[in-house]
């Protein structure tokens, strides 16, 4: 009788533990921006963006993809080289910089129209809810 | 005694699967669209994003709400003849097209004013918090 | 043995109780307001978004802080004065409003160029991540 009611009671707190370790620490952090616009004064204010909140937090503690569809492609594209160093320095930052493929059917983009840093999902919204459903926050970013 | 304990250990149990029924099934998905600009690009971009999350989740497995208000409500409006094959497709794959009511107050829009296929809620931004509250995945639609 | 049993059952109680308490209490409602675009439209709809939410939810029932950031930082200039009288009701039915410090330091505004009753927060973008991990709902307003 005593082991079933030990046993019971580990399984209970095996629960518990559960149920609170789907809340994530606190010392960790995690943000998806979606970027489904084009233009200069959005593409600037996302990596002023991804610059503040690596130094509020600290880079290494909050993780941050960036998902782009829509207009928002032409941001990874490889002749935007304009932004392509600070690209680069995000993804040196840990920063996932992620390609819509439904985007990129639609537009006829191939993986080599694309810089190589870049990621790609299958669909960029569904990435939104996949990364909220995980516990990330979510920010539209540009205007 | 022994009642007592095993008694406690029952209400700890359901407790416990309380708090972890409280996150929602794996299998299951819900978002809710803010639609709150008019223009063609937008709106395009909107019936692509119900597609692509439909054919990635499955249509059965995730909940799709829009929510038109603002200059979004042009959406709705009969007048809109252009996504109206697009809209039936959408309900009849179960996506709920919400009408703000205070927008309709605000632009003197009727319910014979919108397509019958459309839903009310007495405001998009409320109803925006309501479902995020409820655990909806939430998105800032178009551009 | 017993008084061992009964320490783990208070133990898991307590752990139970704390898993179950990191959801919102159902009285209260929390939302976050991106404001990082300029221009009357996007500021007229966010001052009908205050004033619809808390017609629903009762203004002593939801804490609404809105974020001003990039472009949006303009709404909290003192020579924004055609919206005034918006900003000091939303004040005084306990709204905040906050102004970003990074973009502040960016466009070279200082305290003295913001309203007295407008808040500060060290990264606007970094507000809204905040406040999402607190269980707050969040939209993008403006358009």
């Amino acid at each position: 009788m005593k082991k079933t009611i030990l046993t019971l009671i580990a399984l209970t707190l095996v629960l518990a533990f559960a149920a609170i370790s789907q809340t994530p620490p606190a010392h960790q952090h995690q943000v998806v921006l979606q970027m489904n616009v084009d233009g200069m004064d959005s593409w600037n204010q996302l990596f002023a963006n991804i610059q503040n909140i690596q130094a509020v937090f600290g880079a290494d503690k909050i993780q941050i993809e960036v998902v782009a569809y829509g207009k928002g492609l032409s941001l990874l594209l490889k002749t935007n080289s304009a932004f392509e160093e600070r690209m680069k320095k995000a993804i040196a930052g840990g920063v996932v910089l992620a390609a819509c493929q439904n985007t990129m059917r639609l537009r006829k983009v191939t993986t080599d129209d694309l810089f190589p840093f870049a990621s790609q999902v299958d669909s960029g919204v569904a990435e939104l809810i996949r990364k909220q459903e995980a516990g990330w926050s979510y920010i539209k970013a540009g205007e």
